[in-house]
C-alpha cells in the first residue's frame, strides 16, 4: 500500500489542495483543477462535439440522445444551441455573412471555454462554412483541447420532408431568405470526425457511433465505454509466455480457484486485473467497492488462500505459474502476501458467526494467506461439460445484444428452476421499459453456472429446465439471450446480491431484477434465515459504484388459488395465496406429482422432475 | 423504506434517464439533467459570482482562491478572467466605450450559460461601469440564476502601491490611456452582494465572506459549509415541546443512549438528523456512508436500542418522549421500529464473532429492536463532573478555531493518557503544515469523552495529564485547542478510526492524524489483536465519504534509547529502540517508578502515578 500522501506545493496564490492517491475518484468530489479550472486527477478533461447539418437533419435530437447517455455516465456536459446562444450571447447578430461568421467564431470560442472547464460541449448548429468550422477546430487545437466534428449527413430531401419547425416550406414559399439548403449553401464537412446518416440509423445508434469514436480517440474515460478489459494474453505474446511459465514456480488452484480465474480472466469483476492485493481486499470488506479506476462496486472479495508452506516458497519471486491438475492456467504477476483473516471476512463479508455454512466451511479450510497480483491468462477457461457454449463472455454478450438490436438489457440472476413467478417479473420488467419508450428491450436469462452447494440443482438440469421455459414460448426466444455467469456463489446476502448485480454492468445490461430474499439462505445451525429478506433489495439500491444500473425491484409473487397462476402477492388477500417453497416443489417433483396449474411450464416440470427423481438428487 | 422506482416518462426526443431515489448523491456520478443542461437531483444548481474591482484590488487572487476552496468541496466551477476571455472570445473587441460594453455584455451572457450548465461561474474583470454590471445581472435573474456581485473595496492607493503588473505606473505615465483608475471612472457598486475589504483583510478572510454569503443565500449545498446543523430545539418553541412531551409515551435512555443524544444533538454525525431509520443503519454496516445528504461517511452505527414490550408500547405513535433518569431529554418524531439483528451488527461492525467483546456485550443485551427518528432535543446534555467546559459542540469549536485565526486545523483522537511519540506526530504534522503554506495551523486536541472500558484511564485523569502536558510546553498553548468529543468508545478498529475521522470534518478539522492500530483492542477471549494494526489507517486513507479531511498517516513511534526521546521507529535500527506498552506504563506508575528520560512530561507522569497508585484504578 503507498504511503505517499500527494501534497501540492505551495502557492502563494492560492492554499494548497490535495488529491489522495488512494481516493482519487472519477467524478469525485474532490478533485483539484488548474488555474484554468479544468479538473486535475480525473480521467476526462473536456471536449466539444460539434455537430454540423442541415435545419431537421438531427442535430438536436442527437445532441440531447448523446447528453442524455454521458450526464447518466456521470460525464458533465452543455449543449449550446439556438435557443440559448442567439438570444443571449449572439442576440446582437445578424443572418448576413459577416454576422453568421462572427455567430460561429463565438460559439467555437464559448465551446472551448466549456472544454476548458473540463465538461464536453456538445454544439449544436447548422454551422454551413467550412473555414467558420475550421476556424472552431482551430481554436481548439490552439489550446490542446479535442475538437470533433460530427457531420448529419441527412438528405435535404429527408430534412425538408421532416420539417419539423415548418422553415423548408415557408422557405420554398419565399418567407425566409438566405434559408441553408434553399438558397444558401452548405459545405459538408470533407473530413469530418464522425459522419451520421440518420436517415438510415436510429437515434440511438448515432449516439453509439459518436460514442465509439470518444472511445477509440481515448477521450472518454474507461467507466463510460462498454467494453470490457480480457486477461488473456494476445496471441502474439503466447509462445513467450508459455516460455516464461517453464521458469516460474507453481502454485495449485482448485476448481474453486478456477472459477474465480475464469470470472476475472472474463472481465466479469472489472477494472480488477487479477486476484486482489490487500487494498483491494480492504476496499472490499469495508465498503464494497474498488477504486483503481473510478469508484466501482465491488462487494465480494476475489481472493486465491494459499497455504503458508506456499508463501515461503515463492517468497521473493517477481512472478508464479498458477495451474489447475498440473495445466498451466496463468501468470501472476508482483505477487503480494498478505493474511486471510478468515474470521474477520466470515463476519464482514457474510455478516454471521456461523462457521458450517457452506462456502465460510470451505473458507475456513482454505490457505491462512491470500496472495495477489496481476493475472495474465493463457487461454480462455473451458469445462468440457456440453455447456461451454453458454459460458459467454462480456464482450460476447455485449456483442449479441448488439446484434439483436437491444435498445435495453434486463438481467434477470438466479441458480434455481424457473417457475411462473419468475416469468411475471421478466415479463412485467418488459413491458414497464416498453412503456418507457424502449423499442427492443432484450432479457439476460443469466443463471449462475460456478460453485453452488449439494443440495442446489445441478447447472446442467437447470439448463435444460430453462431451455423448456424457452421451448414452451413462456420467455419470448427472440428477446431472451440464456447464458451462463460462471460465478462461483457464496450464499452471501445483501452483499453477494452487490456482487451478481455488479457483474452484469460488465456485459451490458442497465436494468437488474431484484426480487425477494436474494442471494441468502438459512443459518446451517439454527435455520433462522441469515439476511432479512428485504435486506438485499434496499441494500442493492444502496449500493455505491453501480450508477450505471437501474435496480427493478419487485414484491414477491406467489401461487394465485383463485386465478390458477402466479401474481404479484396482495398481503390484504393473504387466502388467495399459495406459497410453493423449493423444498415442497422437491417433494412434489420427486413423488412425480404435478404442481399446480400455472405454476411452471409442463416442459419444464418433466426436467425437474426426472432429476429428482433420479439417483442423483440430494435427498435434503 | 421506499419502494418507489423513480422513472421518468417517454420523450420521443431522448431515451429515458432515471435517477435511483435512494441512491442520489452530490456531485453523483449518475445524474439527470433537464435539456439545458443542468444538474436535477443535485444539491446546487449553478451560480455566477461576479467580481468588479479596480486592477489589483485582488480579482483574480481571489477568485481563485475561492475557485480553490469550491472545487476541493466538490463544487465544479470555472473562473473567466481576461486570460481566457480577451484573447478569444471578445479578441475583435477594443478598448471604446461601446467595445468595453459589449465586452462585458458577453461576459454576462458566457457567465449565465456556465452558470445554466451548474456550475459556480467566477467572473473577474474590472466591469467599471454600472449599468454593465445591472445588465449582467438582469441576464442572470431573467434565467433564475443567483448573480452575486462581489465589490472588491480596495482603496486606489492600495491597488497602485501592489502594482503587480506596473499598469498603473505606465498609466500614470501616460503610456496607457483611459485606465481605471486613472484617466477613466470606476463606478462603486452601490448595493454590491458582498463588499471584500482586501487591504483589512486576508485572502482566506475573503473566500470566507463569500461563502458566508452564498451560504445564507441558499446557494452552497450543506455538504460545502462549515456550520452544523444541531437538533436544539429553538428557545421559542421550547415552552410548546415541553407542553407536547407531557402528553406523549416515554421510552427511557441509558447513559450510554444519552451520550449517543449528546453526539447527534450537537451536530457531530450531521446530517443524521436522529437515531438512525433502517436505511441508515444498512447503508452503515454494508457501506460505511449516509447519502440523506450527498454521500458522508458513516462507518458506525448510531441506534437506540428498546425491549420488545416497548416496540409494542409505542405501536402506532407518531411521536415519542425519550427521558433519562426520568428527566425528559427529546421528542423523537416519525418512530419506526426494526429488528436489532445483533449477530449480524456484530459481524458486520466489529469484524468479529468475539460476544465477549466489551461494547459487543452492552449490545447483545440492549434491546432486540431499534428505534429510529428525527429527534427535537430539549436542552444541551451536561454531565456536571467538571468536565463540562471542555465538551464543546463543533459549532463552538469552529467559533474557537475562527477567533484563533486558523488557516488549517488539524485533529489529533485519542483515549489514553498523551506521551511524547504522540506529542512528536502532533509536532512533525504542524510542521508539515507550516511547510506546505499554512501560517497558522492550530492543533484539536481531542480526546474522547464517553463510555470506555473499565481498565482505560478514567477522563478526569486524562484531562489533567494533558493539561499538565499544556503547562509544560510540550504542545503550544497558543494553537491547541483542548476539547472533549463525547462519543462512547466502540473498539470497532478500523470501522470506527472513520467514525472518529468524520466527526472531526464536523467541527472544522481538514487534517487527521492516524498512528498505529487506532481504535483497535484484543479479542478478549483469545488476546491476540483484532485487528491488523495498519488497517486502521489504510482503511482510512480510503474512507469513503471524507473528501473535507486529509489523513496524516504516520509510522509508529517509539523510545529511541540512544537519544533518550521518542522518535519514529527505524526497523534497521531496531536494538536501539524500546517499545513501552500501556501495560508496562501502568506497572511503573503503580510502583511509583519513573518511566525513562524523554517519555513523558514529568508533570504528565505525576498525574499518571497518583491515578494508578489511588484506590480507583483497575488492578488489571
Amino acid at each position: 500500500m503507498s504511503e505517499k500522501i500527494d501534497v501540492q506545493g505551495p502557492d502563494p496564490e492560492r492554499p494548497a489542495t490535495v488529491v489522495r492517491s488512494t481516493n482519487v475518484q472519477f467524478q469525485s468530489s474532490f478533485v483539484s483543477r488548474d488555474k484554468r479550472g479544468k479538473v486535475l486527477g480525473s480521467e476526462f478533461r473536456g471536449c466539444t462535439v460539434w455537430f454540423t447539418g442541415l435545419s431537421g437533419a438531427g442535430k438536436t435530437t442527437v445532441s440531447f440522445a448523446l447528453e442524455s447517455y454521458l450526464a447518466s455516465r456521470g460525464i458533465y456536459c452543455y449543449t449550446l444551441d439556438g435557443d440559448n446562444v442567439r438570444h443571449g450571447l449572439n442576440k446582437d447578430l445578424g443572418f448576413s455573412a459577416q454576422d453568421r461568421t462572427e455567430n460561429i467564431r463565438r460559439i467555437g470560442e464559448v465551446a472551448r471555454l466549456f472544454a476548458d472547464a473540463g465538461l464536453v460541449c456538445l454544439s449544436s448548429f447548422i454551422s454551413p462554412f467550412r473555414q467558420d468550422r475550421a476556424q472552431a477546430r482551430r481554436i481548439h487545437e490552439q489550446s490542446g483541447l479535442p475538437f470533433i466534428e460530427v457531420y448529419m449527413d441527412t438528405p435535404l430531401e429527408e430534412c425538408e420532408q421532416r420539417d419539423v419547425k415548418g422553415l423548408y416550406k415557408k422557405a420554398r414559399q419565399g418567407l425566409i431568405k438566405g434559408f441553408t439548403g434553399i438558397d444558401s449553401a452548405y459545405e459538408a464537412p470533407l473530413e469530418a470526425d464522425v459522419v451520421l446518416k440518420t436517415a438510415e440509423k436510429s437515434v440511438e445508434e448515432c449516439v453509439a457511433q459518436v460514442v465509439e469514436h470518444l472511445r477509440k480517440r481515448g477521450i472518454l474515460p474507461y467507466s463510460v465505454v462498454k467494453t470490457v478489459r480480457e486477461l488473456f494474453i494476445p496471441q502474439d505474446q503466447l509462445a513467450a509466455a508459455i516460455e516464461e511459465s517453464a521458469t516460474l514456480k507453481r502454485v495449485h488452484l482448485t476448481t474453486l480457484d478456477l472459477q474465480w480465474v475464469q470470472v476475472l480472466s472474463e472481465g466479469w469483476a472489472s477494472p480488477l486485473s487479477g486476484f486482489m492485493r490487500e487494498k483491494d481486499y480492504l476496499q472490499c470488506l469495508h465498503h464494497n467497492i474498488n477504486t483503481r479506476q473510478g469508484s466501482v462496486n465491488q462487494s465480494v472479495p476475489i481472493v486465491l488462500p494459499i497455504s503458508g508452506e506456499d508463501r515461503e516458497r515463492i517468497a521473493g519471486e517477481n512472478a508464479v505459474l498458477l495451474v489447475h491438475d498440473e495445466k498451466p492456467i496463468a501468470i501472476l504477476r508482483d505477487p503480494e502476501v498478505y493474511a486471510h483473516r478468515q474470521e474477520e471476512r466470515m463476519c464482514r463479508q457474510w455478516g454471521t458467526a456461523c462457521r458450517s455454512h457452506p462456502y465460510v466451511k470451505m473458507m475456513f479450510k482454505a490457505g491462512d494467506w491470500l496472495l495477489g497480483g496481476e493475472l495474465e491468462v493463457l487461454e480462455r477457461v473451458r469445462w468440457d461439460d456440453g455447456l461451454d457454449s453458454f459460458r459467454r463472455t462480456p464482450n460476447e454478450l455485449l456483442s449479441e445484444f448488439s446484434r439483436r438490436g437491444a435498445d435495453a438489457v434486463f438481467a434477470f440472476q438466479l441458480r434455481n428452476p424457473i417457475h411462473n413467478g419468475h416469468a411475471l417479473l421478466m415479463a412485467e420488467t418488459k413491458t414497464r421499459l416498453i412503456a418507457r419508450g424502449y423499442k427492443k428491450p432484450v432479457l439476460l436469462l443469466h443463471p449462475l453456472g460456478g460453485w453452488t452447494k449439494a443440495d442446489d440443482v445441478p447447472l446442467h438440469v437447470r439448463i435444460e429446465q430453462h431451455k423448456a421455459i424457452l421451448r414452451e414460448g413462456v420467455l419470448d426466444v427472440d428477446t431472451t439471450v440464456l447464458a451462463i455467469f460462471p460465478s462461483p456463489m457464496m450464499y452471501a446476502g445483501p452483499t453477494e446480491v452487490q456482487w451478481h448485480a455488479k457483474a452484469r454492468v460488465a456485459c451490458g445490461a442497465q436494468f437488474y431484477i431484484v426480487g425477494r430474499d436474494p442471494a441468502g439462505m438459512a443459518n446451517t445451525e439454527t435455520g433462522v434465515d441469515l439476511y432479512h429478506a428485504d435486506h438485499g433489495r434496499e441494500v442493492l439500491k444502496m449500493a455505491p459504484g453501480l450508477p450505471q444500473l437501474e435496480i427493478v425491484p419487485f414484491k414477491v409473487a406467489a401461487y394465485n388459488v383463485q386465478e390458477k397462476r402466479m401474481t404479484f402477492f396482495d398481503p390484504a388477500r393473504k387466502d388467495d395465496f399459495e406459497f410453493i417453497s423449493g423444498t415442497k416443489m422437491r417433494r412434489l417433483a420427486r413423488d412425480g406429482q404435478e404442481p399446480p396449474d400455472g405454476f411452471m411450464a409442463p416442459e419444464a416440470w418433466k426436467v425437474l422432475k426426472a432429476f429428482y427423481q433420479s439417483s442423483h438428487a440430494s435427498k435434503s
